[in-house]
């Protein structure tokens, strides 16, 4: 069992924290609101720490789950970073979804001082996270995915390494561009059939035996016709993903036609104040039924 | 086993009739250019006819897998068409994509002269017509389905009665809104990992576990990558199929906006001249590596 850092106790980090925790090692939390370390000290065995050196200093493996690029170079970098804490050998594995630049750029300044860096966002949402059965796209260096494999395997179902450091984000930012299309083409889809007035039990029954079948058909549809979103990854997260996604394509020249006009529309629905509904939420802006439910009902 | 007449021996009506020949019935077939019932005769037993009207006469059930709505006026309506050769109590089944407008007027003129019309498009392409494991979409009457169903079972897997004359073109209408959303998010988000240099193997292994899969992506992620798009269902079908799609639309009201987006990229497609390409052609317009491949390739 090892002495582990994690930093940042949100939806998605507080559950991971807790498996670790369960597993049997020795983990020190970190959160920029302390009130939630004293709810996960409720529920788990560990200890916290003020700052994120603190919670980094002898540990073996440190973990973050943050929000954005700034908030990943606050806990790692600057005098109270995590950076500071870790000894030579260690290895940190970042699970936010970031730019890739930010990725690289920490995995650079941790060879300088013997750090492993590890981008490693993930996917599967809050009930992924709960019930431990995330997957994570990993880039950096093979040696040290495979000292983290086995730690990680407590939340985990799938952990696969896709190269050197930054292609786990983007293969991320893949994943995010796929989830946005066909979300909205099955909302468009959806609230063409509500509008025909056609059973859209049925309809999904059937069709989701063919070629339009998704992931997404098969766990969001049911809630979309009747206008529930209150799945956990909210429209402001995915947002933040495809301004990443966005940007990155800026830089690297790939055409995303429609995947800009879904951001747009996921601004859209931030203005209706549904920033807390889920990404399923595009067929609100199609429908008047199906945007019955309250962004406070979630 | 049942004397039947089948109109249109394309890609998927002949292999549908095919079907129906060796599941024993007697099948008389009509298709627009001779040559194609040559071929056909060739390979299944039955007979052929010159009129739809002479393939129809005394026929129990009567199948039709033409392309669009004026197609299929051609063959009901009128001095040559079926229904002057169906007697009453006989049902007429639709396989085609066409609009919700034709399919319950056609409905409606046989209810005139005691004649069943089914509509009854289908999904799962040529493959599927040719392995007899098509969907089918059903509008119509119970009764009638309930009669066609131990027929056409010879080449589907599920079979549906989704409401009134009408709803099968209309669930098919859905089905092809949503493919197209899923198709260009796919496109889009492979096109982005292959421009940023990454192992799109492994990229599509690992979100194919997670909440961007697809049929699509399963089945045609692979053959996107290299480029190559001969999978039969082309992008001039998809063209009419959206042509229909946005039509019923402003119709009925209800928005389309990246639906929409995606028709003229099919169309773009279709002034490059890659109008055999498969529909997740879509790609090739995002990354000359894509698109390597040539129409004539197909």
């Amino acid at each position: 069992m090892s002495k582990l850092g994690f930093i940042g106790l949100g939806v998605m980090g507080g559950p991971m924290a807790g498996h670790l925790s369960r597993g049997g090692h020795d983990v020190t939390v970190y959160n920029r609101t302390a009130s939630k370390m004293d709810a996960w000290l409720n529920e788990y065995e560990g200890s916290s720490a003020c700052t994120p050196r603190l919670a980094s200093t002898g540990a073996e493996f440190v973990f973050s789950c943050v929000g954005n690029d700034d908030d990943l170079r606050a806990v790692t970098l600057g005098p109270d970073g995590a950076f500071v804490g870790m000894a030579p050998g260690s290895v940190y594995v970042d699970h936010s979804t970031t730019s890739d630049i930010v990725a690289r750029h920490l995995a650079e300044l941790g060879l300088r001082q013997g750090i492993e860096f590890l981008d490693a966002p993930v996917s599967g949402g809050q009930s992924g996270a709960e019930k431990g059965v995330l997957t994570v796209m990993c880039g950096g260096r093979e040696q040290a995915f495979e000292r983290v494999r086995p730690v990680i395997d407590a939340y985990t179902r799938a952990c696969m390494l896709m190269g050197p450091p930054g292609t786990g984000q983007l293969t991320k930012m893949v994943n995010q561009i796929c989830v946005a299309g066909l979300l909205q083409g099955l909302a468009e889809g959806l609230n063409f059939g509500l509008t025909a007035g056609l059973d859209m039990e049925k309809v999904v029954a059937v069709i989701s035996k063919g070629a339009a079948q998704s992931w997404q058909m098969d766990n969001r549809a049911a809630s979309m016709i009747v206008g529930e979103f209150n799945f956990g990854f909210a429209v402001d997260w995915m947002r933040k993903d495809l301004g990443i996604v966005l940007d990155t394509a800026r830089h690297n020249g790939a055409q995303l036609p429609v995947t800009a006009v879904i951001d747009q529309f996921y601004g859209q629905l931030q203005r209706q104040g549904a920033n807390h509904f889920d990404t399923s939420s595009l067929i609100a802006l199609l429908s008047p039924r199906a945007s019955t439910g309250s962004p406070d009902s979630h």
